[in-house]
């Protein structure tokens, strides 16, 4: 049976996502009231190594729930990836008796996890903090309500100017590996053509009802392509527009990072809360190395190997959707 | 076995709700796609008695999907709730050769359409829009997530000013029958009370809570109250406040119908259109009289009566999650 | 001719207003800049009675320009008001000797510093911190822009809702003495009727206009109300209107203190700022008590008695424009 | 002495602004109040070579205020710069007795409404419409207050993100010839440098500027570019940083065509509507082919030849501030 965790350290790793403050305010806050001491680690993995470790208290983590960002700070670490460095660092967490860690990240941060407990036992919990939205094991991941939130005020903004030219627009917005942004967004805003990773239209599709468009007049277009598009992302589509259709008057927009900022929505807030309380009562109920997640409304926990290893599956429903609404 | 629906109308009712456009937009659209025609009716119930119904095509729908309100505006309808109403509206459909109806709103409006399936025969499926959340059968109402956002901002802006003045504020938020908006935007925004119908807090409660702090010098206070708590809302709670505690300088904002407005939030963009679709392939494949709503993200079909008649279950974990995080 | 200044303190006083961040931000790092020490004093004169002052450097005001609020704290202070609350509070700037002061507040914050500088000949420059625009000597005062977009963005959506159940709205904004809020937010929400303090509109005329256009079928209608106008409010106007027009459907909102919060508009942070570097250079160059200002684009210095004495010019083009524009 | 102008028609030309609605809703409702007829071309001067003119009334531009974009779309006209062309456009006004013109819109647009009076003696006003604020004879031009906000609030979400990550983050915004949109962003969210086209700060300052803060260890950096400075733009920046200094972790966003736009702020509906009102007033009073601005709060009427010619002064007082603020 596992030992009672007395002392916990939590910290946020890989992308920075808005909700990220929320989970840290409620690991501390959930620790303190079942009587823990709460550490946070300052820039991921690296203030591990570097011993950047802090307690933290309850007033610590007053006033930050609205707040984007992490006031833990992120970062990839290198060094991390030796045995070395993790040695180091968990001498950094065992000197203060920390016995136990919450993470807050995606597959990268949890892998980070499951090695210190393989190579030193150390009960972990994941959470799952990406704006991409592409874990297996939960329906939401902290940050992706916001982040899409943020790219339709974006694409409704930029549809006003389109609308006002009859101009094609081509917008381009995060997901390298995951489409979830784009579809969400693309829907929302109404765009006639949505390109995902996850589904095989080529350019020349899209350029084909393009100019089937252009025929019946209608010329107001926006296309959401996700950065990770097989076409490779919303520059390269832009020239073949221009050079296969010249008389559309085609812009671009890559939206980039603003993505990742910004007040969180009240759902990231949420089940950044949520996640964060579970994590710890998981620390403590001894259910140790998952990551916790949010399936069908109720808390899942998916051992952290199988979360980093599987995939989220994709539902074809929407691109059915998109095909019948953006007509 | 039902006849096959060939001219469909589409209504919204009660309350307004962001999101009501994009059901509506792909009502029509899905009708279109499927060869229907598609009427829109005006203001309800009020303008299918008053004959203010008319044809809608794809454009008539185009760029409407981020706008607030709803294009067909909405209202309550006394003169429906007698025989002869519903008899002359149910006569200016037939002499169009409506055939199925569409109605987006609460648990009136699932009344009326049912009404107009057991006097006339006619089939009818309800989309649940409301910034309420309070029907049963679905996990998301068309609206909400955009109203629980609109508090949340709102509360955001009232807590700096709060913080600058070491004052307790008194938000008081939507919610007559359901606490919800008050649930979420209170938990979101770190309120440390939050009074809402559905649970027993009284006053004296809070007030026992605030003198404590007020000893632990933790000043800043932010109390989130439903309309429809037992209290007698945000109004009420200051005065008794004011008694007990005249050295908190103690401020109400009571937030009304803003909550209503705005550009719908990408949720309700998604679900409005998600439930829209869903809406009109249920009328054709003869799933009649049903609310359609999503729960554990899958589509589910509810008896329009039982949809009325059944209440949401509440969960009280959040009750626990928010005494542990507002500490 | 005066001694040169080498210690100086800020503070903010009276009601908080957006933007209040940037000026001390400005003057922390103007004052550093030319080699003065910076002290910030917490909870306006309350602080400097409590001897709540601690030294700013340039990192205490990083990242705070785009924060609502004030990191400073403001409240209204009674003891201040006594001439032994007064030598209090200048017995802890002399020992530290502090022998400058620049005041982020309206007319009741600059009458304080007018007293400091009589009874004990501090230098002191005001800058013109309050929402309501109604300072004599500047066309800018802090916080304007920011709550009056603010004021609009909640019409804007109050109107959503106006429009989808053609509603009466009659909407309070802040504005005891001064109609600028309730002015600018009607007239860029298009409000039919605004009705301020420096006008005598009587809710009589109102119900005239009002009733005129329920002949001519003209439904939605929006009043916008500053809550010091003769009527009383939005409130009483309400029951008025609803007595004589009892067909119109009339609701109320009163925006409230959310207008004092939120990310201030870049206006905002740049006046702030400007005023902010002109007040530290003001009191480098022996231009005391006065209060810094905008006028006509060019920086303006009236002395402190006279921005308290007079009162800001009301220009009534406007109230033509309206009438024009709001048929 | 010139005849009395009857019917008039507006236009909106070049870019679009946000605020530009609000503009042809008070050059409409002002006219239809003083008994003129009033008509709008579509897409600028392509519609009236095309003859897309429809005559407005009072109705047509209900609820439009709060929009972004404009309802006249807009466009740039090659066959309008021959006199063919003009003469073609011309005779469309001229055979629905159209004897005035209100064009909103900036250089090239006036550029066209004189050639209209010089050919043919047509009377016309111009209102400055332009995002990039840049015209002589006037402090304001519609759009520029929100592109310069809706940059604001972008480069605020990118800070939350170069915050967690200590990043350096290059954010490149609109501004081919003129700064104020680069200048104004860049001070309100406390940028480490600005770079715009109207002074010759080089890359190689900035990086020295950059080594320095990193031997201080002040991570976080932030640089603000308008798109026209002599660096070439953002990405060009970012590889020379790249380059010169490879430990920091350089990004870039290019906020593009989102800035423009969005729903007005009140400055760019308030200016908009006075604008317009004063345009109408003008061409009735006979004071025509000139532009309206606000100099100094007051109206200033500036020949149209003028405006075109002359460049709009850059102060350069807040370049001293940046300096000093941005430490």
């Amino acid at each position: 049976m596992s030992k009672k965790v007395t002392k916990i350290a939590v910290l946020t790793s890989g992308g920075d996502a808005p909700g990220m403050n929320a989970a840290i305010r409620a690991v501390v806050r959930t620790g303190i009231y079942y009587g823990l001491e709460v550490y946070g680690v300052v820039r991921g993995y690296n203030g591990m190594i570097e011993d950047d470790i802090f307690k933290m208290d309850s007033r610590s983590v007053a006033n930050i729930i609205q707040r984007g960002g992490t006031i833990l700070k992120t970062a990839r670490s290198k060094e991390f990836m030796s045995p070395e460095g993790r040695q180091k660092a968990y001498a950094n967490l065992i000197k203060r008796g920390i016995d136990g860690l919450v993470v807050v990240g995606g597959n990268g941060s949890f892998t980070g996890a499951l090695k210190l407990h393989e190579e030193f036992g150390l009960p972990c919990v994941g959470i799952p903090g990406t704006i991409d939205k592409d874990l297996y094991g939960t329906d939401f991941t902290i940050g992706f309500d916001t982040a899409v939130n943020t790219a339709v005020e974006a694409i409704d903004k930029i549809r006003d100017t389109a609308d006002a030219h009859d101009r094609l627009f081509i917008v381009e917005v995060m997901g390298r590996d995951a489409g979830y942004i784009a579809l969400h967004s693309g829907i929302a805003t109404g765009a006639e053509h949505i390109l995902i990773p996850e589904e095989d239209t080529s350019v020349e599709e899209v350029i084909a009802g393009l100019s089937e468009k252009e025929k019946r007049k209608k010329l107001v277009n926006l296309i959401v392509v996700a950065e990770g598009h097989k076409s490779g992302g919303a520059n390269h589509i832009a020239e073949i527009v221009k050079q296969q259709l010249p008389n559309l008057d085609t812009k671009v927009t890559i939206l980039g990072h603003l993505q990742r900022g910004g007040s969180p929505s009240c759902i990231d807030r949420l089940i950044a809360s949520r996640m964060g309380y579970h994590a710890v009562e998981s620390l403590l109920q001894g259910r140790h190395n998952v990551m916790v997640g949010i399936l069908d409304n109720a808390m899942k926990y998916t051992p952290l190997e199988i979360a980093i290893r599987e995939k989220q599956r994709f539902s074809d429903e929407w691109l059915k959707i998109v095909k019948i609404l953006a007509s």
